[in-house]
């Protein structure tokens, strides 16, 4: 089967963590009632997105919010890329993504690997590294429908980082992310786009909606981009799910086509992966 | 001085090289004339752009080409990024980017280092790689204006090549290209405004003019793009100069603000140049 459902769920992530669960499992229900196979959550969507609360949502892993995510991938037999939570491990805490198949295991666990610290002039500060503590890990999970690239947010930012996701076989790369309104309405479409295009992938981005009340305002903007740039589905602002179907065939086509990933010229320069956790 | 005036050179390229020659010549003086201190030609802007002309327009070089386009940046006292012509040197060829400082003195080269060879069903086939053969050199210029990337066309499309110029201290980044009517609508804008978000430089692109009788008919739109990702200043399809200015304070002030150079995770991957021509 080389064509999959995909849905991106962009919650309106409150500050009542038992009603962001709820309202997720009630999502993630709702995508796989309407066929999709592969359900993304956005950044963070059981706490605002702020350092003070991080702490104080923050669970061991595993535990109570990936007991849930793994019974909602097997209850609604998808595979469940589950946004990301604040997990505690040793006195530290991570922007952790936790994937579950369709029958509920955990196959994998991406821990954010850049910390987004921005100070833009007039326009948006934001330190995570003031609470959290950052993964060194590259993180691909085998599926049913292939493999799978993930990393969370800023990690984006990093050409390296998606590279190193291609080169261990990824055909998909989803991304749980929120931009805000400075960095979304300038760099988030591109970045999605260009991501994509670059590593001959479909490449896909979940988004809280937008809150304009939140301390930290998400851009939204959900959306899956397919391995030629072009954005198969997008959603606006709100809270919605984005339904887009991913087509591998053109994963195969567009890499026989435009040979960028074989064109690298690998005799002049490497990329390496140097560290794993 | 940290503000440069830069003129990207869209000229419509034909089969006289004589006049081809001619024209780069009047235009870089008309660049001059209205204040531009580096100068950017078109890839192949000699010889129309088919691997049947190539051999055929192919120079040794230094050349009667480089000779002149050394007077001209010596006459108007620019920094001029040559475009590039086809280069002959022990039986092969390159495409091959020529740089000259204001006093005439070539300072830099760089051998097209990804060859273009693609083959996208019913849009474009185009195999350079049936007359050309590659360089394997990462190419920065020291100029009275700061460190220069230079590139060519098929290479931005690499991430690897252009995060090796900033690495060698690269602040902007200039590549002459040619990109066509399917991938130029495709990819050219976000490739163009992406390299210079990620790596944090003014990102400069100079195609031919739009030909619609050629062979290979150029996308043109000629920018220049700031390290935020804004179009400073486009052309369109035709013949044209477009004038832009670099604010080289604003590389430090987004490096600084949004530290993405920074914050690459060189613990977790390295990017290596492992060879030199």
């Amino acid at each position: 089967m080389k064509t999959i459902k995909i849905a991106l769920i962009q919650m309106c992530v409150k500050e009542d963590k038992t009603a962001n669960l709820e309202k997720a499992e009630k999502m993630v229900a709702e995508a796989a009632r309407q066929g999709a196979k592969i359900v993304v959550l956005p950044e963070m969507f059981t706490t605002p997105y702020q350092n003070d609360f991080f702490p104080l949502y923050a669970e061991v892993c595993p535990g109570h919010t990936t007991d849930r995510m793994g019974q909602w991938a097997k209850k609604n037999e998808v595979c469940l890329i589950g946004g990301s939570i604040p997990e505690k491990e040793n006195g530290k805490i991570f922007n952790t993504c936790f994937v579950f198949d369709q029958t509920g295991q955990m196959i994998g666990r991406h821990r954010k690997m850049h910390l987004f610290d921005i100070d833009v002039k007039g326009a948006i500060r934001f330190m995570e590294s003031e609470t959290l503590s950052p993964g060194g890990t590259v993180t691909v999970c085998d599926t049913p429908f292939g493999r799978i690239g993930v990393a969370i947010c800023f990690d984006m930012r990093f050409p390296e980082l998606m590279r190193l996701m291609v080169d261990a076989g990824a055909q998909m790369i989803f991304i749980p992310a929120a931009f805000n309104m400075t960095t979304g309405p300038a760099h988030w479409h591109m970045t999605a786009r260009m991501r994509a295009v670059d590593n001959q992938v479909f490449f896909g981005v979940a988004s809280p909606a937008r809150d304009k009340n939140a301390s930290y305002v998400a851009f939204g903007h959900s959306m899956l981009c397919d391995p030629w740039g072009r954005i198969v589905a997008e959603a606006g602002a709100q809270e919605c799910i984005v339904f887009a179907k991913a087509d591998l065939q053109k994963v195969e086509d567009i890499r026989e086509q435009l040979p960028l990933l074989k064109a690298r010229r690998k005799d002049v320069y490497t990329l390496k992966h140097v560290r794993m956790d």
